[in-house]
């Protein structure tokens, strides 16, 4: 009845299911449908609840499972299995199917080799239309998805692709070299898997050969597989903007914790810096305690401004639309941003103030420090991500720590120690 | 010289290249490339900078531009251009490529019926393979992109897809309905292009039949388009968040500065209603300035550990792995990790502000509120995008806002209270 309920379901709705539910229904799941587990599910399951399915399941239905996946997939789950549980399913593979497994674990993480699916459609030059169609009749083991029929020299050189639906418009004789496209992209095996997703997004690829380090063809990545990159990718950005590291939603309650603590530590950092620039002016507020009252507002509206130019920034380098030809024109851009956003919030501030405290000076003080923060969070917002992004780093990572810090202590510093000289 | 140079260029990069061009070198470019303007160009364009193109081009050229498109693009391309120009394009297309068209333009913006491509590889259910290939060599105004041949009843409805892989891998005399793929997924014409993106990446769909009210077979989207669709989602979320609109790299200082204005004005309301929590507390920060110092660690950790939880919620709404099946565990969840991390932090904080203050009670104020306020956090960060959700609106519109406020009062408010209670 189980195995009925679940053919009905595709592998993600049913990978869904499992991560949704408790361990314990977890493993009275696993216990019912065991022997007929689908691989395909492993390979939609989160990575936390995937482990504790592996564990569960006895090492020759995951054998099975992963027997039944196109070679990219295996890969994929391979590469995350416990030492034990990956030389399990290793030494009950067949030689080739082995070595192959392990050639392509042997590509760095993140990397096209790591993406690409091994078993690939080629064809010589000199074929026809008639001589691909026949070979694809004539063969048992074609990959599940493919779009694209590459053509090789007798060096395994790519020299072109053919869609299918381009062989299938075309009458047999019709030789592929009249009909492949000789501009086509081609990815090699050591390509980060972020600049895979750009080309894919960027060229409107729907597969791309992969080369190795002498240009002879090994693999294939299908767009499917891209967009699943393209899509961790903006997530890991907007997710490392926000101060959160390689989390999912079914991690446990103590290794979130732990993996949430060093970005808060960080921003203790900054908001103890933050404390030290307020004590130097600790006489200004005993002073006139309006000051301790106002002062959150100039740092806040300067955290805000630079985390919007941040952004915008941190998203353009990601999408390359930011490069060297438009970065002074986007930073004078954002300074000037700053500087009109600074003035009308300046000229609102001191309005409230003024109706607040009735002060005009404090008023004139406030507006200031306004203009001063919001122009230097734009300049921020825009310089810090360059910077990192130019030393190597990846610009999501720290750079909201450091804008917000500078915007705090440049609108402690701005508001309090105007007050000082303007007000005492 | 420059035709041959823009033609080794692929569509993308040309209007990469616009794009980051200033307006005078832009309009130079259009006067020298002029006649032979690339509608793909145009597509992959930024809007604002489309704008100023198709306004620069002279109305054949654009008609000429439109026409050679796919007819998705066309849609894409047409829904944006001013009433004037849009009306000069329709007027000199054919009726039937003009009345399908305005059929396209009379569905809602950002839908499944916006999306699709009106031409589609069909076939009734009686043919074989051979049948299909013959059709398809007879054919001359195949689709650039397909992937599926989609099988049709005679109602038109869809009854099946095959693709095209598995066509050419079987011999010509199999019937369609023997390889068919019964188990596909039909979009509705007024599907929002969320869930288009969403099905895309959840059934690794390459393409998906498009139906329209009575089940009618009109469209088909290939993932090429759901690709840009998700990336386009996932970065609205990110700005969003971030307290962005619908603002490009290539938008001018004046838009922008507008643009983000609400944002930031939403922001002052919040920084103002903290600023009235911290006036209610004068009379502390008088008599112990040192409240003022370290007042804003409060806050900022707890809008810190707001935004984590937050971020993680908008994600997972987004993506659909929080739902109303885990949605109370996720809650537990983040209240634990909130109450973890504050605790961790209230220890770390009291000490650093016993060493600076030699002041033992003012340190357990600090602790007491940074728990408090992590805690809060941690609760507002996930109920205030669910409460989003549930009323129908985006969750990342406003939470960042809302749970800031929170975490702004509840850490002024807790920590200069607490201070009143036990210190004065
Ligand atoms: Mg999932
Ligand atoms: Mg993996
Ligand atoms: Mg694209
Ligand atoms: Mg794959
Ligand atoms: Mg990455
Ligand atoms: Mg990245
Ligand atoms: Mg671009
Ligand atoms: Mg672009
Ligand atoms: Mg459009
Ligand atoms: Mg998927
Ligand atoms: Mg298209
Ligand atoms: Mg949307
Ligand atoms: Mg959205």
């Amino acid at each position: 009845a189980l195995n009925a309920a679940l053919d009905d379901l595709h592998a993600a709705d049913i990978a869904d299911i499992l991560e949704q539910a408790g361990p314990e229904d977890r493993r009275r799941f696993v216990a019912l449908w065991g022997d007929d587990f689908d691989g395909e599910v492993l390979v939609e399951l989160d990575e936390r609840v995937r482990d504790e399915v592996t564990g569960l399941l006895a090492n020759d239905v995951l054998v099975d499972a992963v027997k039944e996946l196109d070679t990219d997939d295996q890969v994929y789950l391979v590469e995350d299995l416990d030492p034990p549980e990956r030389d399990a399913v290793l030494s009950q593979l067949d030689a080739a199917d082995r070595i192959a497994l392990e050639q392509s674990l042997d590509y760095e993480e993140e990397t096209a080799g790591r993406l690409m699916q091994r078993s690939v459609v080629t064809a010589p030059l000199h074929w026809t239309v008639g001589e691909v169609i026949d070979f694809m009749r004539a063969s048992t083991d074609l990959p599940d998805d493919f779009y694209e029929v590459i053509i090789i020299d007798p060096a395994v050189h790519p020299i072109g692709t053919v869609a299918l639906g381009r062989i299938m418009s075309h009458p047999r004789a019709t030789p592929l070299s009249e009909i492949m496209n000789e501009d086509f992209r081609t990815l090699r095996v050591t390509d980060e898997q972020e600049d895979v997703a750009y080309a894919f997004n960027q060229y409107n690829l729907v597969s791309a050969p992969v080369v190795d380090g002498e240009g002879r063809l090994v693999g294939v990545i299908t767009i499917d597989d891209a967009m699943e990159v393209l899509e961790d990718e903006a997530e890991e950005d907007m997710k490392l903007l926000a101060g959160i590291g390689d989390e999912t939603l079914s991690d446990r309650v103590l290794s979130i914790a732990k993996a949430r603590f060093p970005w808060l530590a960080v921003n203790m950092v900054n908001a103890i810096i933050a404390a030290l620039v307020i004590s130097q002016f600790e006489d200004n507020i005993q002073a006139i305690v309006a000051l301790a009252v106002l002062m959150p507002i100039v740092a806040s509206m300067g955290g805000n401004a630079g985390t919007q130019t941040l952004t915008v920034a941190v998203r353009a380098l990601a999408t390359r639309d930011l490069t060297s030809a438009n970065a002074s024109r986007i930073f004078m851009r954002e300074t000037a941003v700053g500087l009109i956003n600074g003035a009308g919030f300046a000229i609102i501030a001191g309005v409230v103030s003024f109706v607040w405290f009735g002060n005009p000076l404090l008023s004139v003080v406030l507006g200031v420090a306004m203009i001063v923060n919001m122009l230097v969070a734009g300049m921020f917002g825009i310089l810090v991500p360059l910077v990192i992004e130019k030393a190597g780093a990846d610009p999501a990572l720290a750079s909201g720590t450091f804008v917000t810090t500078v915007t705090d202590v440049v609108g402690f510093f701005s508001f309090l120690g105007l007050a000082g000289i303007v007000l005492l």
